[in-house]
């Protein structure tokens, strides 16, 4: 033994902003401002809460479900289950009801700690949860008068309260678990993926990386990603460990109080998901000027990629780089990213070619592998041209679902994980889809990212969604729904012949249908299985498959 | 098994640099220039490497000693070493016969590889290294004719040519060696220092973090402090890890030299000791304009605590920021770092409060643990007044040493740094000195490195160097050696005066000695052990204590 054999556990840099920067904030929006406590506070706070977990019987492994908004609490919660070796089992709020039941009860969650504000969604559930003995209701400002029918019901002040501020971190297996998050299923059940303390210690490690996210104590860091969708990517960890100023939303998502939380409380960086941005960006439209946002410089966007033409507002409108990022729930979510400048040859790119590069998913993080492949398994070249599935691999990948291991998702060690892409000579991904949107027409592929990002790109389009539609002769043909930017209007004609300046004239949708709106689903994402499904209801049919009124 | 039981090999992101960045430079100094090569070259030929190494009878865990300067072929020797599972030696070329007679005995170097112009430093101990069956010898411009009687001896490149250019990296546990590096010890024998892969992994995170060195793909990075000082402080390593350029000084470590290379190839950061630092800033005083450093943005400065003076001089001088790493072979080297933002609170001070945290060794590694202890191994107050032993802890922490484990150096799980400070509120590593270097003056500690600092703050005063000296009455009293400027004049009393504005009375030196230069160690440090022998051979005497002339 020739170096400390010290295990990689959370705890280890769990406490450490609350140490080197013991009076910098947290930040948590309210209904009528915000309310702030410093690093030290959280610190303390997350002792007692684990003390007061341990005294409510929680143990080393047990799952602690949290069914909460980004907010101080939530917070606390994430280093008190970290600390104390429990399993944070971050609940989607977004769930439907059947969704919720089968994973709390797969999960077997003893404990949950709920935003008061959220209790109803819950008690519907209260006779099919039978593992769970406890709620830790958290009550923001507005919310102190809250009851429920629920099981040993407790404020979480009271549960805290009198529990000594110092919780001596037990040793353990760095592999243990730390946290437990489910995919929303397209098909079957939610499956659940288990963080350990080794993975996520690598990822926050990683984060931090000049090269990547470049997190740092100097940032201001305003996570709207939820903490419910993959450990908030990690940012919630990063921060703890770095001790930077972080801002949270709370139950407040509307463009206008996240743009209010930006200007007032300084923030640097931001994290979120296509359609907040694009949010952020038609507020910041309609109301020219009214936004300070010169501390603003990089938001990190994920789940699902952003439309080159987002990327190139940011940056040419408020001078701020949009960081896309790559992975998923099974990668504890970083995997690639892509930035501005991503090495030195870089530095010598015109901002059409950055825009470029940043369209893509990105370079893959340092220590993990990534390449794409062919139905049997064998690796394609990588020329920006040959498309294949991703697998990826690495400490921060997952290696089975939580006790549903799912084999046929995992190949020789590698995750099989649903996208499609090819990647360039310069190593950089490039998505083409995921692999259930591509859309099949006369034995080939069409991109129905491509053609969003196309669609997207046209001015007065504020969103679009390609989806397949079965064709007797073609197998599938793409149409694409389009929402049309307020007080703009836009033909299907003008649209074809936009996509026709850039695909083949068999890759152009067969139909353009405007609507009001795109369903999301729970994470976010537009929820393509939904766009279908709402088609097939409506009984729709392909122009070309019509009978003709006579 | 949640997650993918990756080992943290060094193989898992050595290559990565080569991938992303193929083309960047390797750039290496030369008798009448500098000699490129790329990432690209630069990984086949390290794959080579490993081929060649294999084929003379290198096996994992073997050792390999390399006898060179910082150069494109020992990053080659890191690189395949790490891939392949050997043991990188980093000989000192500095050291005396005698203890590089003992280093290579006791690693039992199976092979050297050496730079041809270092030849006749080995040969002289042919007879004596019995181990060593094969020297490779690295040939720069002009060495092209070497020749030797060292056993097996063969050219560099006729050892690799032919091999493949890839080899099949093995997977090994991940703690297995990967280096090793002997200190230079100032009692008894040098002693080892066996790195792994798992430890210099998570150092090269680290030191790529933001709040760390910020290394990134961008940089134009000048290593100069030796690759067989501590890995030449981790910076090969996170190098090939991102791509960055590497600008490498081989034997041309005179300032113009250095100063050429700067400015010549763009170097936008670069790692040495503070009499590197010195020697650079002497230059750019006396032809004031003749180099454009307008690339350069950060030095990092370790081994020794470099003078504040030097630290406000490159900022006010160059606009350049001097990072402080604190840390020493047995830390891997990166323990604790200062900068002038290391959080956010400090955004809002001044040029002069920065200056004095910069002057601070600065704050603890993400993943390390470190304190402060009385002689009982009770740990101390963080107020910036207690004075205590220094032990460190972590993943990337020495246990223990290379078959001569010294437990006496090592205090349950921490190793005992020899290094003595006070840790401040604000949670800021102070170094007072080296146990053995503080001078204990009736019953109290007077800190050499404080004294030498305040003294070169002086006009005039290039280095001074501050030991003790047995005194009857008082134990020890401080002597200051110091080296005057040329063309300045600095007298005893004028020193002392500038001393009595900071010190207390006891606290001055009772003498002040002008030498034409300090003895170095073979890590670029003040060799205070020879400054005091050398008194001792002088006869000399303290005033008080010396005879009166009659």
């Amino acid at each position: 033994m020739a170096m400390q054999r010290t295990p990689l556990l959370m705890s280890n840099i769990l406490d450490r902003g609350a140490k080197v920067a013991p009076e910098e904030e947290i930040v948590t929006a309210t209904e009528q401002g915000v309310r702030r406590q410093t690093y030290r506070e959280t610190r303390n706070r997350a002792h007692q809460l684990a003390h007061a977990l341990q005294a409510a019987g929680i143990g080393m492994g047990d799952r602690v479900g949290t069914f909460m908004w980004n907010g101080a609490r939530h917070l606390e919660a994430y280093h008190a289950c970290a600390g104390m070796g429990a399993v944070l089992h971050t609940l989607n709020i977004r769930l439907g009801a059947k969704d919720l039941e089968y994973i709390i009860n797969h999960a077997e969650d003893k404990l949950i700690i709920i935003d008061a504000d959220l209790l109803p969604l819950l008690e519907a559930l209260q006779a099919v949860i039978p593992s769970v003995r406890q709620v830790v209701v958290a009550a923001e400002q507005g919310f102190a008068g809250w009851s429920t029918n629920l099981p040993g019901a407790i404020d979480y002040e009271a549960f805290i309260k009198g529990q000594p501020p110092h919780y001596d971190w037990p040793q353990m297996d760095e592999c243990a678990p730390l946290g437990l998050c489910y995919t929303s299923g397209t098909t079957g059940h939610p499956k659940g993926v288990e963080y350990e303390h080794r993975s996520q210690y690598l990822h926050t490690l990683t984060q931090c990386m000049t090269d990547s996210m470049a997190l740092s104590a100097a940032d201001v860091i305003l996570g709207i990603v939820p903490m419910f969708h993959a450990m908030g990517w990690g940012v919630p960890w990063s921060a703890l460990m770095l001790g930077c100023k972080q801002v949270m939303p709370h139950r407040f998502m509307n463009p206008a109080r996240l743009l209010d939380l930006m200007v007032s409380e300084g923030v640097t960086l931001s994290a979120g998901v296509p359609t907040i941005w694009q949010g952020v960006k038609g507020l910041v439209e309609t109301n020219p000027g009214a936004y300070d946002l010169s501390c603003l410089s990089r938001v990190t966007c994920g789940g699902s990629a952003p439309p080159p033409s987002l990327i190139r507002w940011y940056w040419e409108t408020l001078g701020v780089e949009m960081v896309q990022g790559w992975g998923m729930t099974e990668t504890s979510p970083l995997a690639a990213l892509s930035r501005r400048v991503m090495k030195r040859s870089q530095l010598k790119l015109s901002d059409e070619e950055r825009f470029a590069n940043l369209a893509k998913a990105g370079q893959i993080m340092p220590g993990l592998d990534l390449d794409i492949f062919d139905e049997d398994f064998n690796r394609l070249p990588h020329d920006g041209e040959s498309v294949g599935e991703i697998l990826v691999r690495g400490p921060w990948i997952c290696s089975e679902y939580y006790r549903n291991p799912q084999p046929e998702r995992f190949h020789d060690g590698w995750l099989i994980t649903g996208d499609v892409g090819k990647i360039d000579p310069e190593e950089y991904l490039i998505i083409s889809d995921r692999s259930k949107d591509l859309v099949k027409s006369g034995g080939e592929w069409i991109s129905s990212v491509d053609l969003e990002n196309h669609i997207v790109a046209m001015d007065g389009v504020a969103q679009a969604c390609v989806v397949a539609q079965p064709h007797p002769k073609w197998d599938e043909r793409p149409v694409a729904l389009i929402v049309v930017a307020p007080g703009m209007s836009v033909n299907a004609q003008q649209v074809l012949e936009h996509c026709a300046t850039a695909f083949a004239r068999w890759q152009l949708p067969d139909d353009i249908i405007p609507v009001e709106g795109i369903p999301l689903t729970s994470t976010g994402k537009m929820d393509k299985k939904a766009v279908r499904a709402n088609l097939a209801e409506q009984g729709y049919q392909l122009p070309d498959l019509r009978i003709k009124a006579g």
